[in-house]
């Protein structure tokens, strides 16, 4: 371990310089100033940014409890085994008093924590879900310039969810176990995106038959060129782990270069987007618990009415003056 | 029919007359306007405000496929035996290729469209889910002002969804089935918000036992004060339509009269801060359609950076100079 190494990194310019270098701590600072929107954000994403681009991304979700962390950590295991360095954002939008409930699911990652070549970092709302997706974007980059090989972002997902950060990667991995009916439904009914690869987890289960068939059926109605792979996997056995990263090498490799350069540039499209949209709604959530009780007041005393009052709201919000255009 | 009635209205004036006597075609006509967010939207909002909070308004809302639609025909005809007036709100926010897919669903309403005591209406999202939200949020106010005893709001919902309309009403119910493990493990994560009535629909699937089982587990980890009503029905024949209409009831009126108007001050508050987001959202999207590939061609060539290009995008889509505070 080199002296600077061990110094701890504090200005933008070290930071940047430790990131590119692969050092843990560097990643960790910058990460840390992303989530907390601090000052130093700007000049560290816009000198990283060049860096990008190597690092192949994947995104893993679906609903709470069909085991996304317990595969994430064998995803790691079977990466290892070939020297691939990853890293590995855990993202956590449920409420602070329920997190314990999906805390026993992320056990499995921390087998992994003392390991040089992995990164794992868990990314809470720290009050609201859009800074929490700004933070995930930019600790994306920040992962990729510090030279991992691989990032998996896991993410709870149900339906259209606020965090798309599971989506803005080059492989979307929707996991299901058998019981998930519901997202089935979805896939079906489409309200929920087709990912690319579709794992069935915890295959041994005595509906996974069922699952199967009813999974089938459901896909049968989306456009051929948008079936995603199906790989079953049983991932507390380590089971099938290969065949789930061979699927989504494959459909990685299927874009081509062509194909992988369109979806980053639609990807980066959606991230500006989610992150100007979060940023809006910051500002108008901010404004509302200034003048909520007041606004809702009059509206109770028919002073105003719903339109009147989100007029109101929204010029106060955005500075504009009442009239403009 | 009074020769008022018969001619169509065409003012706002003539619209809030006519929506006020009752008459349907005014309430289509408001509806319509407030859809296509005409200029004349906002008097007729004005006007018809201080007529609003005599009925009691409803949602329903669950994964696709789980019977909703059936369910809110079902107590309409329930309601309609003791005269009360109907109003139904449907919201779709799936895509319009999947349309079909949840069509069939809305079948059994269609028996009531004859009855002048029921007034129907199918809220699509024309291009975008913000303006849906809106829409719906002011027809619920139009209905309310026609003199509806009841407003149902029926829409699909899995999880943290951008349309929380279903949830700004009286009494939230949730409707699962046999099957919704994934709503069940969501409502147990703490990632879905816990309603005041969990209808079991389709209670003679085979699998409606485990289901009770895995609910019961699940609603044990909720604080006792926010445990729902759960009610068993079957939709399609009828069964426990009366047993679910007066669990609605019950947790409408356990609310209390002080209870009901803090509920109705915070849906207030949800509205505004619902409908001034996505305009805000609106705003952003116009913006990135015009400026996204040129922003993401520079972002390609690292002539700029993804933080750089959100402030951008949002000081245009905003209108703020850069560097305004």
């Amino acid at each position: 371990m080199t002296a600077s190494a061990q110094r701890r990194p504090r200005t933008p310019d070290e930071i940047v310089a430790g990131v590119l270098r692969g050092d843990r701590r560097a990643v960790a600072r910058a990460i840390s100033l992303l989530e907390d929107a601090a000052p130093a954000a700007a000049p560290i994403i816009r000198d990283l940014w060049p860096h990008t681009g190597r690092a192949a991304s994947v995104g893993l979700t679906g609903p709470p409890g069909v085991g996304k962390s317990t595969l994430a950590a064998s995803l790691v295991t079977h990466l290892r085994r070939s020297e691939t360095t990853v890293g590995v954002l855990t993202v956590d939008p449920s409420s602070p008093f329920t997190h314990g409930a999906l805390l026993g699911d992320r056990i499995r990652l921390a087998e992994h924590f003392l390991d040089p070549g992995v990164y794992i970092r868990s990314m809470g709302s720290r009050g609201h879900l859009g800074g929490l997706a700004e933070a995930t974007f930019l600790a994306l980059h920040v992962l990729d310039a510090s030279g991992r090989d691989v990032i998996l972002v896991e993410t709870v997902g149900v339906g259209q969810s606020e965090i798309e950060v599971a989506s803005v990667v080059d492989v979307v991995v929707l996991v299901l176990q058998p019981g998930s009916g519901d997202a089935v439904q979805a896939l079906k009914a489409g309200v929920m995106e087709i990912p690319d690869v579709l794992c069935i987890n915890k295959r041994d289960h005595p509906e996974a038959k069922a699952m199967r068939s009813a999974l089938r059926h459901a896909l049968s109605l989306a456009p051929p060129g948008e079936r995603p792979l199906v790989v079953e996997t049983d991932a507390r056995a380590g089971d099938g782990i290969d065949d789930l990263w061979a699927a989504i090498g494959e459909r990685r490799a299927g874009l081509g270069p062509d194909g992988l350069t369109a979806r980053r540039r639609s990807n980066l499209e959606r991230e500006v987007r989610t992150v100007a949209i979060a940023r809006a709604t910051t500002v108008v959530e901010r404004t509302l618990a200034e003048r909520g009780p007041e606004l809702v007041g009059r509206l109770g005393r028919h002073e105003t009415d719903p339109l009147a009052a989100v007029a109101e709201l929204y010029d106060a919000a955005f500075e504009r003056r009442p009239g403009d255009e």
